[in-house]
């Protein structure tokens, strides 16, 4: 009898760098199936912020912490702005060399051009390969800015957005797309001058922010194709026990305001278990990626059946301009 | 006989600026269909950066040159980080204050939330419809890092990546993925101290850029799901004609150089026709737009078909580990 995969990747490094190599490659299915129902165990938490924040070394600071607390940590850092590894290696180098030895860390880098969609998926799937290889936290690292680290954050159950003071006059712009994904936000290099003008901004974009979101809901009631889905229930808390993402200081390479940083990612997950929310996003989380995989498959079935000939003759005639590209989907989809 | 859509909004701002409210609430496939035979005719530029490089600046300056020379402009300044319009709404109207009472000039901005498909579907029918109203250039300016410009840039026929001197040491990990997009470089603020730095930079990155590119599309062979469809013929030119991305610098506030930029900008076009690649990309380009369409649709009619109580159960048994989203989907597509 051969052994599973989860006694596998639990035993052996090698055999869980394999894996996600599979899982790279698209071609883990089999593996990511059997090993689906060891999953569900760990806390996942995403790191996102600019360039410049210092969000390695925090995560670094962070993973310390939680092995001197005699948690095992498995990290993904992903740079979907890179086109292939370059940065995401050097990265993986440097912090290798301060944890070597220690067989309670694992880390992966990821970085790729082509579908980001593909990334996010992957990324998804290595968390939960950690998740079941018993890595009791999961982080997973990405660079900041723009809907990248919304998807890869959509697989984290605590998700920390990084920032820094002195980071330049506009980065205001970033700070507020990405906020409504912040669980917790942090201001690391929180010993530099600038210091106060970032916490007041910080606080300003909390502030605005909760009126954003209310406003960004309704948006995206009209806009969002998931909307067309039956409807789950959604168990929302009301206004006075909702999360209040608190805004933490930490100076990484000390370490400073670690142990606190710890103590809000806790406390986050806390209010997730006690108001539901954690089943309520999973349940979510589950909607999503099963349709997203209903759709691609079924993409691909459609494609796998398009005549070549036909093919050609839609997009001359789109080119043309005798038919428009809304025109010639219909034509394939009769 | 009522006017056509393409009558109305070549005569009308306000009628154009109703059509880009319905195409971004995505009520607009009609005027679409109707307006796409009046295509093909604008230069349509990309221009993005990350925050902090004075884009909205460079985009203003480079408007008011084309203007000089007579050309008429549509610039779609699009936010993809910005939940709601706060930002995108204030560079607006700081740049329609200089240039109010031309009716040559014709501005657009565009945030969202939710699914960034839908901004990028809609940014590049906004620059179609700018395109059928009849403006010479099209300008698409967007904030920079990540997948979310790369979508947006595909729309366009030129594509500027924005940097400025002093932004930081780690710019470099943003550069590295937006490289890959750029057609022509440019350093703006270039009145700055740091300007030799980031110009060694650059032409490091540029040379580094070329290797990498060659092995993103080998690997893009193996994960990119297009791959799949009916190839179209590629029309690659040789190392000897292949454009290489000059590095202009500018200082947008005086102006300067923008000239030598709208020069560089007019080679890259004849260098596109010259070579056929205008074609070749267009042809790419209605080619993904097709697929995309018909993947939305297959999608939503899907939705439609879903019985609500099996959807339900198989979201529980995911939940409860009994089977995996795969599986799920299996069911489904069954």
């Amino acid at each position: 009898m051969t052994t599973g995969i989860v006694e596998r990747i639990r035993t052996n490094r090698r055999e869980l760098a394999r894996l996600l190599t599979r899982i790279e490659n698209g071609s883990a299915s089999a593996e990511m199936a059997e090993l689906y129902p060891h999953t569900g165990k760990a806390h996942i938490i995403g790191i996102t912020g600019a360039p410049g924040t210092g969000k390695s070394s925090l995560v670094n600071a962070l993973a310390q912490h939680y092995r001197q607390n005699n948690l095992t940590v498995g990290i993904v850092a992903v740079d979907p702005t890179s086109p292939f590894s370059g940065g995401a290696i050097l990265g993986d180098r440097i912090r290798m060399r301060d944890r070597s030895g220690d067989s309670g860390v694992f880390i992966r880098s990821m970085a790729t051009r082509g579908s980001l969609g593909g990334l996010a998926r992957a990324t998804s799937d290595v968390a939960r390969a950690l998740d079941a290889a018993g890595f009791d936290r999961v982080l997973i690292e990405t660079v900041g800015a723009g809907q990248s680290e919304v998807d890869i954050a959509r697989a984290a159950h605590t998700t920390l957005v990084v920032e820094a003071p002195g980071l330049g006059d506009d980065v205001q712009a970033i700070k507020a797309g990405i906020l409504e994904i912040a669980d917790i936000l942090v201001v690391n290099k929180a010993d530099r001058p600038g210091l106060e003008i970032t916490l007041r901004a910080l606080r300003a974009m909390l502030d605005l922010g909760h009126r954003a979101e209310r406003i960004a809901q309704v948006k995206e009631m009209h806009h969002g194709q998931m909307m067309t889905v039956p409807a789950v229930s959604k168990a929302v808390p009301d206004e006075n026990t909702a999360w209040q993402p608190p805004i933490a200081q930490t100076v990484s390479t000390e370490p400073r305001g670690i142990e606190e940083l710890a103590g809000h990612i806790a406390a986050h997950r806390d209010y997730l278990q006690r108001t539901g929310l954690l089943v309520e996003r999973e349940r979510a989380r589950i909607q999503n990626e099963i349709l997203e995989r209903v759709r691609d498959e079924v993409l691909s079935r459609l494609l796998s059946r398009i005549d070549e000939a036909q093919w050609r003759d839609l997009i001359a005639r789109v080119q043309s301009r005798t038919l428009d590209p809304a025109g010639a989907a219909a034509v394939l989809l009769e």
